[in-house]
């Protein structure tokens, strides 16, 4: 089996020179799937491929995606960037930190992503509420906003200067192969539908800052497929239990 | 004594939004002495501006110089970056190594100089014989070509990851410490005049190889005050003899 190559995900970019600054450095540091969700001015962008020095010639062409979710459906492990520090509670990281624990978790075949949002904003609650880890930058505090092309630079380079993690983690994994992002979105979907029908939100406000809250919960448990399967199954119960 | 903020010197830089860039990353990171030798473009530029974020404004203005000596003429130790092996006796070393590196050095009073070449070329040999070590940034060998800004970042990045290194080691330099550019400059053109006078020289090509060699040479023993007027006195004894 080959592990799989981690994917840059740019959330919403809005400068297509961003872009082409972000292919650039992933290509530098050998790194080449590159994935947008919703860019602010299409794609093709040819002032993406203007900045990319032609670094978009050479990797595969940048999969576009509608949702955040489609995104991340293939892969098993999200950091996301932040600029600001969120009241969130996942793991946060500095950007060596998350690299070794990315390799070491590609060593085990896991799908890396790491996600970056749009440029004046950021990324959303909403968005966040995916991801399993928050990198954060260390800069200087009066001047901290890092361009999105640079933030990509940063993290493409401490994924080449981590090195290669010992493979042979791969072979005692057993069943405990972490559960791939779509089966874990179903999940939260289908908890997400049990609750309402049981009345669970008092809101929709609530019930959005709930849900971010019981992924994070999830998500912080690193949930194997089988452990998945089983948290189905209690649900499966617990409803039976309802309607009888 | 507070310690010299290190200084970050684009040679003949090409493109304003570079330079922008640089500020930018300098300024996230925590440094702002940005030095530019006959930038192609003039001095101020708006690109430039535009590109720095607002650094440009909260930053010193970067001094301007029209060679690269008089830029580095206060500074005692110059390390500069180049994409491509070069077939120089100078000691090499990646980012991080070279940042630790630096900090003991400032940690002794020590001026120190990250020196960067024009986007299309890099450094001239000419310009590399000033520098007492190389840092090279590992990259992709199918896609090394770093941008300019890039390169600025990462070394900014890797300065502030370095922390801050001990300082009680300044206590102990005695009269060791390192002579600055200046005086070596001085030193090297007056050796060079000498060894004119004795037809040392077979031709004028032959001259610049040569006295690269020679800087690369002194450079690598990191002259102290001290060795630098005995290494004069040496000149004026040989020169003595044989005028004698």
């Amino acid at each position: 089996m080959s592990l799989p190559s981690p994917a840059m995900i740019l959330v919403r970019p809005q400068m297509g020179e961003n872009i082409g600054a972000a292919a650039r450095a992933m290509m530098n540091f050998g790194l080449h799937d590159l994935r947008l969700v919703s860019p602010r001015d299409g794609w093709p962008n040819q002032a993406a491929i203007d900045m990319s020095s032609g670094a978009l010639d050479l990797m595969p062409a940048p999969q576009i995606f509608n949702t955040l979710p489609e995104s991340i459906a293939d892969t098993h492990y999200i950091y996301a960037t932040t600029a600001r520090r969120r009241d969130m509670t996942k793991p946060a990281m500095d950007v060596r930190t998350a690299m070794e624990d990315a390799k070491q978790r590609r060593a085990q075949g896991q799908h890396i992503v790491f996600m970056f949002g749009p440029e004046r904003t950021g990324l959303e609650n909403e968005d966040l509420a995916h991801a399993h880890a928050i990198i954060h930058v260390p800069t200087n505090p009066d001047f901290s906003s890092l361009n999105l092309g640079q933030c990509v630079l940063l993290l493409a380079y401490e994924w080449m200067a981590a090195g290669e993690a010992p493979s042979d983690i791969f072979l005692d994994m057993g069943d405990s192969f972490p559960a791939p992002h779509k089966d874990l979105d179903a999940f939260f979907k289908r908890l997400e539908n049990e609750l309402d029908q049981g009345r669970f939100f008092k809101d929709d406000h609530l019930r959005a800052n709930m849900m971010r809250n019981i992924r994070a919960l999830f998500l912080r448990a690193d949930l194997s497929d089988q452990e998945l399967r089983t948290l189905h199954g209690i649900v499966s119960a617990l409803i039976g239990n309802k309607t009888q």
